[in-house]
């Protein structure tokens, strides 16, 4: 693995890298971790890298790294650079022939997005996108049964994603982190919605195999002085005829990342949090609520999806990042298959690809059009 | 008190019973207890009533009671009917001197409910609207915090109100609940945000202190073959320029009665839910969250409100009877200081009344009219 | 109803009359409500007692009211006064054909409630014990389930009782709750194993239907001064070989009144808390944890016992005052049933009775004894 | 890295690869996975493990990677075989110079317990005991807090860790694990508070700082046909006066993993369960409850203890095997401290050494004493 971004300091470099190591199948063999020359040494020798593979540039490490003999050099490479700086290394690395996996949003355009999306399906190689949340085990639980007809025909679907740390202008109060994804250059024509809005998207469609078709958009600026949407409620209305809200906030003040997704259908409903993210509550019309758990003994009861994703026995809590592993761990899997010439299994396929990021830069585009419209509905271009 | 509706296997009747008894301050001393003389009769007998009070149509017994002497007549009638027919026992009540109770919704229509705002003020009687959520302790502390500044200017409210009960078409299976509920002859022009949606937003108004000025519905009929609403979601707009969401659905299929209310502040937020009813999360932008407590020991946290409307101590965990019986509580201890000539405490006349009760009507025709707009921001009119 | 002690601003005297109005089927008729005649004469007023029966001493009352005709007087007294005062009025009581209600525990000595259990035997009347916490809807379920073999053999009883408030001297600082029942002379031998530990063990006893046979106690004052035990632990041996812990302490700071039951058999367990009284987990060895929940829609789940004491749908939250209600409730319906010459239905009748007081008074004389032994087990004598 | 045991289908070894993995500080170099020659060499293959470097015996690892060069031997043996075998690998390593690490308990007597504490002692090398649940940053933020005197004296501690999968006679179906942990010849003179009585004894002692002096075991065997206890519970007493109870139990049907701890002191309590390991109640006697949070905002609430335990802000789960992760971390710090010749922190020696050994082992002792004991009180001998 060749890793763009993630220097010392960077919040989302490092949990990739922990994700990746995890299993004992990936090892960061390369970097261009950071556009600043000495952060970039000093972050390869922090992390162990070889001086001739801390590369200063993300150009330069794809073609030294494509000169190599092919067991020598990197499989793949990571992205994990602000959103504006995703587009041109995973164009360049399918370029020359490395799969990739990118972080959320895929690109800064909708437009970016569909041009990986041909350069994917001209190379042949693959890409991996790393909506993190649809990689919990008791997540893909509820997808399989919401796949399997256990709720009947699904009516209702409630996501929420508030979040309170951008509560102040901490953009102005030297918070880096707040900095770039406040700024319309690095972030992209949302903030609140990028940001969160499409992993609350993502999780709605991916549970319920129901894509969204029209929205009703409220984007709102609450802390005075900022640049983009920091908070936000959005009606939908899915291809079933089901109904939905999306609630994502940044001002929540108290709230930490508190992903929450219900799902109603005609027999039962699902509810799943990311702060308890081993336990599935379904809730039955006419019994008891049950209380699924990741690795429980019961496992006549969980999806292989479910299973497939654990590592250890219930009642010792996997988290985000064993959640964030499960999308390398696929992805490397899937990758080995290809290598080893085997056909990988449907559950090592069960990754974010380039087509969920597609779907995550409508979201914004879509969202942002129904925010500035005083039409009812807008209908869902993709 | 005299009851109006009520009688035997009826729901609500019972609830406002056990309510008013709670606390030795009320008796029922009379009732016309169903229209069908049968049943009136029964219950009668069942509830203790003397043959003679036991009245067979609510004329009857306001004209009856009303020429009895001052001591042995009684103090209020309590109109515990379907919605269609609040209107006119409250009228008659009034005229014929006697104070009133009404559950909600007040009337069928909001011209009703303004026609009985002009004969209560004209009277000078008391009628009080049993909004039992607001009756809970800990919904007390919340509006008491928000009113005092704790949390800052509020930005963000969220409410919902999910039920299950009516997922399937059980009005056309002999549910006589779900009968009236769903007959727009009998619930009037919404079904689920009449039923529930109005006490949502009663409680995100009661709580915040602040006005809805704009909303933006969709309601749904997820049942095929219903008459009303069963399900909606609907974004709002509040005075001060607080963002909203206000869900809900009586088709979530395993929900019991999950009103929760979430309010975010610049400082801080407040999470209440009515299944928990005597728990109040304090979030904090940059502090540990907090546990308030019904009944708790550190009484110099808990406003005065909250301390009035409880009866024991915490750990002792109090509910909807409770919250119910705190409405009939205030009423009957400002009545009795009117009788007494006494003031009554600003405590005490913390119950809803004929304002609240147009408010929810207003909320109704608005949310209606919303639905089927094809704007997306309906201005409020109340 | 005639309520010997419980003036204003006893605590559990209020209680007993919010218990016994709740269900319209009881009146507060009589009162000797206190040994301070200036109180007892206020207390009466506030509670509306007619003068003439508003008595100064229990024996005034008990013979005043016998005197009165039989559709005059009441029907039964409650007995609500600190330990020390329960034996007397009860004996008096039941002599002059009065049945009887009393606060546990139900005396101040073991010998005593032998006593009162042969005076009861003699009259044929009626004695309910108040143990509240038997009194709670889904308790009742647990002891159903038990009961009909749905968790196996038992095998492990776990019952747990924090309290915090004694956590301080506060006998010393005016609290007179504190001073009553830390005080030997008007509490007994025992203080927290008398006051709440007799409420774990009766739940532990009452859910199971297991007698305890052994014990090993280890009591313990923690706070400096202090008279009586205000913690201690107990390990338990139960007739059909299971194993337990009770747990019962006043200076767990912090903590309110956390009674909570934990019963596990060969094919389940479940786990009851007072907390949060209308749920019910059930935790199956090979299927998911269920959530059964007082008032639920799948009435065929809930034992006929958990449906007879809950007042309203499920979510509508009922808590310690329904759970003592239903004591008073069920007592009242049985001493109706025998005034009507009919047979009580056998949920009726399930309330805690002298036999119960027994039991109480028996292990505080065990736990106390077992305290100051050296033996590691001591049998469980009653 | 080195290890011993944890071939293919084992399960902790597989879990100490992933807590070794995880920060990309350790890398599995060598091992001797599986006493059975054909699983080792599957095992190494597996493991990417080049084939000279994959061993058939400990012996043979040890000898030969002690030949190696300096900077091309492994660092330190890890040894997660079962408990009678891990003496003898842990000798010889340390006797041929290599660090150590060992999965709890450390031996199968007290007496090999003390040998390998006099051989670390001589050898000067480092020892780390895999004691997880002290990896927890909330675990070392309660510490924290009680050292810090926030709850003033101790006085109660209540440590509990219910499990049910021992509730059938798995030995006997074909369950590997159960086979050895249930068999006295594997797992030694207890079962239940071996396995996982010591993890409970020991954060006790770890939270609170202070020591068991007497216990009062009761340990039973509750399927029938079984060789070692499969529950206990047990009364202590701490150095400080304080009192406790540890309840453990494999045959608690429906349970997991259900570690939890409570500890009280004079100003309030806390409260940490291992199933939502990120959340730390602390209760106050005089204030509102608190949650604390791992990983969240207000870090000057938190120890230095906790946040360096943490990998990603508040909101983002981390688990139990990051929490194991924690402790092959601070073991890699200190030992790369010392081979940079620096001085680690605090917070990377906190780990689990011998000396938590001895204490596990001496638990084991104990207990299995007292339950043997007509006396009550067993005073601690270590």
């Amino acid at each position: 693995m060749g890793m763009v971004g993630g220097g010392k300091d960077a919040f989302i470099g490092a949990v990739h890298r922990i994700a990746a190591n995890m299993d004992g199948l990936i090892e960061l063999a390369a970097g261009a971790l950071s556009i600043n020359p000495e952060i970039a040494k000093e972050s390869g020798k922090m992390l162990f890298l070889p001086e001739d593979r801390t590369y200063l540039t993300y150009e330069e490490m794809i073609k030294k790294e494509s000169e190599l003999p092919a067991d020598k050099r990197i499989d793949f490479v990571t992205i994990v650079t602000p959103n504006f700086a995703h587009f041109a290394p995973a164009m360049m690395a399918l370029d020359h022939g490395f799969h990739v996996v990118i972080e959320k949003p895929i690109t800064f355009t909708l437009e970016e997005a569909k041009q990986l999306k041909q350069k994917v399906e001209e190379t042949g190689l693959i890409l991996a996108l790393t909506h993190t949340y649809s990689g919990y085990p008791m997540v893909k639980q509820a997808r399989a049964m919401v796949q399997g007809g256990e709720l009947g025909k699904i009516r209702k679907v409630w996501v929420e994603y508030p979040q309170g740390w951008l509560s102040k202008l901490s953009e102005r109060e030297g918070n880096a982190q707040a900095a770039w994804r406040t700024d319309p250059k690095k972030s992209g024509k949302s903030g609140c919605m990028g940001d969160i809005g499409t992993h609350a998207a993502h999780l709605a469609e991916y549970i319920t195999g129901n894509k969204i078709t029209h929205l009703c958009a409220d984007l709102n600026v609450m802390v005075a002085g900022r640049a983009l949407d920091d908070d936000g409620n959005v009606l939908l209305k899915f291809d079933n005829g089901a109904s939905g809200v999306l609630m994502a906030s940044q001002v929540a003040a108290g709230e930490e990342n508190a992903l929450k997704i219900r799902v109603y259908g005609e027999k039962g409903g699902l509810e799943w949090q990311q702060h308890e993210p081993n336990t599935l509550l379904v809730k039955w019309l006419e019994a008891p609520t049950q209380i699924l758990r990741a690795g429980a003994g019961y496992t006549d009861r969980l999806s292989s999806y479910a299973t497939h994703n654990c590592r250890t026995p219930g009642g010792h809590p996997e988290g985000y990042l064993e959640a964030f592993g499960n999308i390398y761990r696929n992805f490397a899997l899937t990758l080995g298959a290809r290598i080893d010439g085997t056909q990988p299994t449907k559950e090592m396929l069960d990754f974010p690809t380039v087509e969920d990021g597609i779907r995550g830069m409508a979201f914004i585009d879509n969202v942002v059009a129904s925010s500035t419209s005083d039409v009812k509905w807008t209908a869902y271009q993709a």
